[in-house]
């Protein structure tokens, strides 16, 4: 047991159907009194009961996807110009991620409420894309003071969109087992959040609007961001940024069929990793927990049913081999990994 | 789900055998070069070896049970005769408790060496003695900015003092699970912290050198601190609370004989509780599970041996029902807590 830890500092309030009362409870325990709202136009309706209780005295909706630095710029701009002295952020990781490039040069302090599972409010990492080059840091100053998690924000997102990002929160909670800076407080916070997942993701697959659901995969979703922040980019996060970047594949897709594989790939050599996964699962295997909740939800399984090209294997595995970390379960080596990448591409049983 | 949770900035490391080379890593990254040590004439031979690594200006030994004003007061006094900037203390939780008056009032930070299962190191609570009285206060001043737990300082602790010590700190695991203000990150933690004090104790108990025992002894002292400390006193330490001062009881056998009946008198109606402390000792049942560990350990059975007069149980009800919060999962009245505590001062099995 060597290992070192740190926690950060964050108010977690969970406040279904009460955003609005708990974001500006949070406002004035920070003794904030001018507020930048950011929030894209698709969040009005459910951004407005939010605004009516804050002392607004700016509402920003440019929100742009990888926050180009040039929206980041105009964000910062508009902050400095209103004099605003908190930020409240409300939809998914590219508007916490707006927030955080505003925080970044101003130091002003967050308030996120997250309409999606990404999970980037539990974290401090910030990233901005310049002339289509994505640059990412880490940095205390953009890692929000407060996380408002209210589900009723969530009952419109569709299904599927809802079940894709539930399975990339579990794949940051699975990845995290095994990341290159792992301790037993990350597996044990991620242990919690498959159990919170599995749960949540099983009865919002099956109904969507379902409060429960939505509040146990926020939960999860939560724990998961801040174990992988801690645990960092495990062989499953390697994979998919490498095969996400040559083949333009769908973000949340993409991890949801590769994960089953990588999972099989590192259990046998992940003793306590693979006990604490299937027990959050209530499972006899880590493997046959995932699949079962796959089953359930339908999940993705084949990469070449989102555009990966058969001959993209044997291009993808030299770039895949230099990022997996040296501590990965598994050695890894260009025949096994072939054989991984191959089964997720035909969509085949993990071996 | 409704709840605010708070997680604090702190930085844990575990380096068995290395408690030097790793509190001198932590003195240089929070960029200070004076340092009080803080640690009683009794832990000499261990100290010695971090203090040859550190930038030691003065080194203090006055350190007092429940830390008397006055003893706080000259160590104020020593920090600003020697112009110190960084407090490290080495030693239980009284010393811990001194290197907080310190920071209390000079905003010092700590870095706190456990060489017991106490777990202050974990907390922003702080306590001063003054003619007789204890005050205590929450203060983030005294949170410590790093803890260094180094497994090799513990294996001399004596078996007896271990198996209390960790029994204690098995007590702020389970009462967490239904404390005043308990939510699901304090029971995860908490649950966490129940598995490796199962694992850490029988192993402990069995040989009080065991590295590893008492590696898992510290990270579950460690982990139920910091539930405790978010959840709040529950039924288990408000008993306890009111036995040990109108008796005189010892602390740590008290919290050994007591917790088996709390955990006895809320099980059937804390379901989730229940289920997470069977999980964590895998066991059938949350009361089987500590009644095996307390097997192996020998633990102490009755409060009669400790002291405590028959007529006592009567005396001490009135007192116990105006401190249980109002949220315990069974509700208390007279007639069921004089069995409780009939039970636990006789020695007979948990109803």
């Amino acid at each position: 047991m060597k290992f070192t830890h740190e926690t950060f500092p964050q108010r977690i309030v969970f406040a279904s159907g009460a955003a609005g009362q708990a974001v500006a409870a949070e406002v004035e325990a920070l003794g904030r009194s001018r507020v930048m709202l950011i929030a894209s136009d698709r969040e009005t309706s459910s951004v407005d009961s939010i605004a009516d209780r804050l002392p607004v005295v700016v509402r920003h909706v440019e929100v742009v996807a990888h926050v180009p630095v040039e929206v980041a710029r105009r964000a910062r701009a508009v902050a400095a110009e209103h004099d605003v002295d908190v930020l409240v952020s409300a939809g998914g990781g590219s508007t916490t991620g707006l927030a955080k490039a505003v925080a970044l040069t101003t130091g002003l302090p967050i308030i996120a409420v997250p309409t999606t599972f990404a999970g980037s409010e539990a974290t401090d990492v910030w990233g901005l894309t310049e002339g289509g080059t994505k640059t990412t840091g880490v940095d205390r100053l953009v890692l929000p003071a407060s996380i408002v998690y209210d589900a009723g924000l969530l009952t419109s997102l569709p299904r599927d969109t809802a079940v894709a990002s539930g399975l990339n929160a579990m794949a940051h909670c699975v990845d995290s087992m095994w990341g290159p800076r792992v301790d037993p407080l990350d597996q044990a916070l991620a242990g919690e959040g498959i159990r919170a997942l599995a749960t949540g993701l099983a009865a919002a697959g099956g109904d969507s609007t379902s409060l429960e659901g939505i509040e146990q995969t926020l939960y999860g979703a939560y724990l998961g961001a801040v174990a992988f922040s801690s645990a960092g980019s495990g062989m499953h996060h390697k994979i998919c940024h490498v095969l996400g970047g040559m083949f333009n594949l769908p973000h949340a897709q993409t991890h949801a069929v590769v994960l089953p594989h990588v999972l099989a790939f590192n259990a046998p050599n992940a003793a306590d990793a693979e006990r604490r996964i299937a027990r959050a699962f209530e499972a006899d295997s880590a493997a046959e927990g995932l699949a079962a909740l796959r089953r359930v939800l339908d999940a993705p399984r084949a990469l070449r049913d989102y555009g990966m090209p058969e001959d993209g294997i044997v291009a993808s595995v030299a770039p895949i081999l230099a990022a997996v970390p040296a501590n990965n379960p598994t050695p890894v080596n260009a025949e096994n990994l072939t054989e991984l990448l191959h089964a997720a591409w035909a969509g085949e049983e993990p071996a």
